[in-house]
């Protein structure tokens, strides 16, 4: 199981046949022989035990019900004394009302009495649902079958007057009528209907769900025994952490992937129990691994140093404490996984430190060896099957977890990839699921079919408005708008630019693109783009916003720069955008007119695909200017040279623009919530929202 | 919104009215005038606020990475020092291992010297992952990339015999060597690349993951605001409950139902408190549901008492505290439940005592008012479609919840309603999921396809063995056996007798049925029967267990029965199983053999479904006798009187019999594990378990 020499990376295959053995390991734990003083289960009150996983069958104490109980409110009775009771020819029983207990005794007075009294039949006891039936009775007729008629009405000789004597309880009448006969057991629960004494309740291995509560406590089972949660002990790695919260130096990050892996444990049924963050210092961490083993871990986790850098001691660390079973898998993200065993068998694990590839990591190693503690097995995704917005292109010999955005576009389902770089920390929250490239695989093509393993549910993502294309932060406003309304829908966006945004829409693989196209010769927006690019399709043009473009500069603007013209001066850096993008349109306009050639304009090929993502580029030093939208700026403290107002307009296909999802998206950007937020951002001109152009 | 008269159910369409006024009331409270103080939400620390719902979008306070940062690790270079480098005319860089912080010196002294050593073209800084890209410098080469070179190489003239001088780390020579151009900006995560300052990270409406939990803090949010969990006050009443475990009069309940209601309460999100059991009384419920509501509660529930019984009192507390909003419903099960409000909005509920009917009303009514509070819409059940394998009567003017049992037996899937009377405690547990019958129809025929929504996974059903027909316990035992295996599975059964569960599988509602029919001419087991009523199938006989059949009588054997001659005394009553059940064939074929005409047998009509609920009947004194099996009668602690040994088959369809899930049910059969419990519970002759008889 050792990899053939350093920096091989192994394919899934041998990390699956280790998982299995040590799995099978811990599953001998379990099963082998068993005694009860391995602490492998434990016992908690059934009232506790939602969620929790039985460690042997659950055998019933007592039966339910325990006695023969009136399934209906109404009077237990003798159901041979009403077999000839009819409409015509009622059958009079004496009442009375069972206090609980003394149902017996009263039972035993009216049993002498009921021969007493001439045209009564028989004696009846009042019962409510889960009243015990008297001995000697045998049916319950429902109150809505029986007459009372007061005591009165009674042909008794030696009773006169009895009818001013106050009533003893709502329906306790001395005397009933009844023109139904009862037969035998009717409306009564016999002793052990629900649950019989001895009987198997709930299986072993099963998961306790709510409900299960009331059958084991109906059965007397005010304890179970279940598996005990196996205690993960993470222990945070990297001289580089910081808590989360205190002002961070550089090179400093916030140490949070211990909150995330402790909240996954939890989920997973584990115990997470969480070490202080240690410096890169081999005898610290040994010694934190030696730790946690002598304190009863179950499971260890280093969480990072796991790769080949200088100062990755994990291997190291597992070495010195047992062996290390594989090092590194063939995926990407997460290639520097660590698996290995401590002398007596419980697993350490080293994950990698990236975010994303520790939760991927995380999923594909710690998971299934939690459920295996748990003697559960992994519970599947949900998966789906997806056409492809544009082609991924994958390595040879690697397998790699793409994460896709998914939405419904029509009937079918469209899936676009996130950037594998971008979204370090926040890639797994803005992608809906993942997608598997084999190892032997180069990519797929754009329109292709791929199965998505879905991290959120299908239904959630089926309501949300597919928009690709240019980004702008009012779309952001809009997603919030529909999350907040009483039946949540999101938009889910991918940003490729306008013209790329036209391509998405007139493939169908999506319900409307932002588009900010200036036509150099005609000077109108969008429109002759959406003429020229989408000539098959009936659209609408739906404007949301006027935007105000400009250059962003670092305040105070040091460089001072006052134009377009600046930008190519040679003491000027500058960001730009992707190709396509609408604001690199509007550079490539203003440069034509000033007659630079774009190649004198330094930074000019360095792209990026967010008007954020530009301030970012100018506020962290990178560039000192680049073309984009004043909320842009003012959101980072930017200085901001504006240089026109731009229609950013979404093009919506005829056949989605009067249908959710995005009848409900035009209506959010036409509600006075929309423009509050959008005029708070700054640099909007909204008196145009809702100009609807058809092309 | 008051019902037109007591006891007249209303359908549920105004259920659904007043259930949407009552949420828009809630929502107002959180939308409408918000203010700070309104303790409508809270702020929890974000590594705690898994599961959550955001209050109010979470917006960046920081951006990720707030530095520019090595992407990799390997050396951080000025990406114009490295244009001219290729395999042939390598570059080389004078390298130091950077500490953090002291980076920033080291490179102003190296910027120095640069021309100072002829070869040398530059300078590099070693930098792990995530380190700060010193001031300068402008992209990243990975370690694969970069020759190392060691001091001794370096054709310096003034720095003689330093090749000796003891290494200062790993990788960290004095000088590398690289043979391709970086371009500026490769391998560097800049400022914001993840997360920029004051972006939005989360909606409002979110509900937290464990992976946001990283972007959160990532963004500098250690502590968010989320909506606060609604608190549910449950006030089980009912003079007849008492604590659970403790010794129970006739007449006496375990109090159950708060406990079933506290685990439902918070897998919807809310936080459960519990009131004592109260007796029924009007004083005390009233005073206990005014203190729930003066101690801050957000929601009240009274279990039960809301039906017309003697002693409900539920519709008049609820009046006492504020108004009655709707009373009764026109479902089964559920009809009693109550909706009021208190004088302040506070929503205060009646839900009926049976389990399974407050179940169903607390899903329907209950749960909605508090994804209310939390602003989330109620999630869906997984539904699927399924063919009926008996038909189901229902009334009209009321919408029937029936509880189903679910399987897929080859490509579709097969539901057979669950008896409505039996199971008031297990039923749900027994049940995969539910079907609704509308109030206007009056039932659907066999092998017709209904919608089941489901409340176990779709997955797990599909894996299940379906068998239908006669009831064993080897059944049970089996089904244990695989629930405990690696893969889990279950057997999903019905209990139809064996006689329904040939025709069960010749239909293709199940994979199997379990059989033992006595030929009355032959003397023979099953194989006669098998091919009198499904001649078309090629199927297996697969003995699963020899059973003693025989009577079950009370512990003594009070009424001194010895053989099926004593059934027909007139002081002796029978419990019988249902028609076609092997047992009652049994019973026919000896009866016949005495010349006994049925009807002279005292409670032959009187029919039971399980060998276990006949058993029961006798322990509960409702019947003096009944045919059944050794264990049965031993599990109760029954005397028993042995008949004869019967056979107790599987007949499996050829084109199940060697595919999961039958192959799995067979092998688990085989097994010495499924030997030595059936053993266990005695009366059962294993000698030709495992025997096949093709038919």
């Amino acid at each position: 199981m050792e990899p053939k020499r350093d920096g091989v990376y192994l394919h899934l295959d041998p990390w699956r046949e280790a998982l299995d053995k040590l799995l099978c390991n811990i599953d001998g734990r379990y099963r082998g022989e068993r005694s009860p003083t391995e602490d492998m289960g434990e016992t908690v009150p059934t009232r506790k035990a939602v969620g929790r996983v039985l460690d042997r069958p659950a055998f019933a104490l007592i039966s339910s019900p325990h006695y023969n109980a009136a399934a209906m409110d109404g009077i237990a009775v003798v159901a041979e004394d009403t077999y000839t009771a009819s409409e015509t020819n009622p059958v009079i029983l004496r009442a009375r009302a069972a206090n609980r207990g003394a149902a017996t005794e009263l039972d035993g007075g009216h049993a002498g009495e009921r021969t007493s009294i001439s045209s009564i039949r028989g004696t009846c006891v009042w019962v409510d649902t889960g009243d015990p039936i008297p001995p000697g009775y045998d049916a319950v007729i429902m109150t809505e079958d029986v007459n009372p008629l007061g005591k009165g009405r009674i042909a008794s000789g030696n009773e006169p007057g009895i009818s001013e004597a106050p009533d003893d309880g709502e329906g306790a009448a001395e005397a009933v009528e009844i023109i139904r006969p009862a037969h035998p057991w009717q409306h009564v629960r016999l002793i052990g209907e629900d649950i019989v004494e001895q009987e198997m309740i709930l299986p072993e291995g099963h998961v306790i769900l709510p409900t299960d509560v009331a059958a084991l406590l109906a059965a007397g089972l005010t304890e179970v025994h279940v598996r005990r949660k196996p205690v993960v002990h993470i222990i945070p790695t990297g001289t580089e952490l910081a808590p989360p919260g205190v002002a961070l130096a550089p090179g400093e990050i916030p140490e949070f992937n211990s909150s995330v892996l402790s909240a996954l444990v939890e989920e997973w049924g584990g115990v997470p129990t969480t070490n202080e963050a240690l410096p890169d210092d081999f005898d610290a961490i040994s010694a934190a691994v030696r730790g946690a083993l002598d304190n009863g871990a179950d499971i260890v986790v280093v969480n990072a140093g796991s790769s080949a850098g200088r100062e990755d001691f994990t291997p190291r660390v597992i070495q010195s404490v047992g062996r290390l079973l594989v090092r590194g898998a063939a995926i990407r993200p997460g290639k520097p996984v660590l698996l290995g065993v401590s002398r007596d068998g419980r697993p350490v694990l080293g994950l990698p430190g990236y975010p994303v590839s520790m939760v991927l990591t995380a999923d594909l190693f710690l998971k299934p060896i939690i459920y295996g503690f748990l003697g559960r097995p992994v519970p599947e995704r949900p998966r789906l099957r997806a056409y492809l917005t544009t082609r991924i292109v994958s390595s040879l010999g690697i397998e790699e977890f793409i994460r896709m955005r998914v939405g419904k576009v029509g009937e079918r389902y469209v899936a676009t990839p996130l950037g594998r770089g971008a979204g370090v920390t926040t890639g797994l929250l803005k992608s809906d699921g993942v997608t598997v490239i084999g190892a032997l695989v180069e990519g797929f093509e754009e329109g292709r079919e791929v199965e998505v393993q879905m991290w959120r549910p299908p239904e959630e993502v089926e309501k949300n408005a597919v928009i690709i294309g240019s980004h702008d932060l009012s779309l952001d406003v809009l997603h919030d708008i529909l999350r907040r309304s009483r039946d949540p829908m999101g938009i889910s966006s991918a940003h490729v630019g306008s013209t790329g945004g036209i391509t998405a829409v007139s493939k169908g693989y999506a319900h409307a693109a932002g588009v900010h196209l200036l036509d150099e010769t005609s000077g109108v927006y969008n429109i002759p783009y959406v003429k020229r690019y989408m000539p098959q399709k009936k659209a609408v043009l739906f404007r949301l916003a006027g935007r105000v473009q400009g250059i962003m500069v670092p305040r105070g603007n040091p460089k001072r720069i006052e134009g377009i013209a600046d930008l190519a001066r040679p003491d000027v850096t500058i960001v730009n955008r992707q190709r396509g993008a609408g604001t690199r349109i509007l550079l490539d306009y203003y440069l034509k007119r000033l007659g630079i050639p774009p190649d004198v304009v330094k930074g000019y090929g360095r792209e990026e695909h967010t008007h954020m993502a530009v301030a970012a580029a100018v506020k962290g030093g990178s560039a000192d200017a680049g073309l984009g939208i004043l909320a842009a700026a003012r959101a980072l403290g930017l200085d901001f040279i504006p240089l026109t107002v731009e229609a950013y307009d979404l093009l919506i296909p005829e056949e989605f623009f009067d249908k959710p999802p995005m009848s409900r998206v035009v209506e959010a950007a036409l509600s006075p919530e929309f423009k509050k937020a959008v005029e708070r951002l700054g640099g909007y001109d909204l008196s145009e929202t809702g100009k609807v152009e058809r092309v």
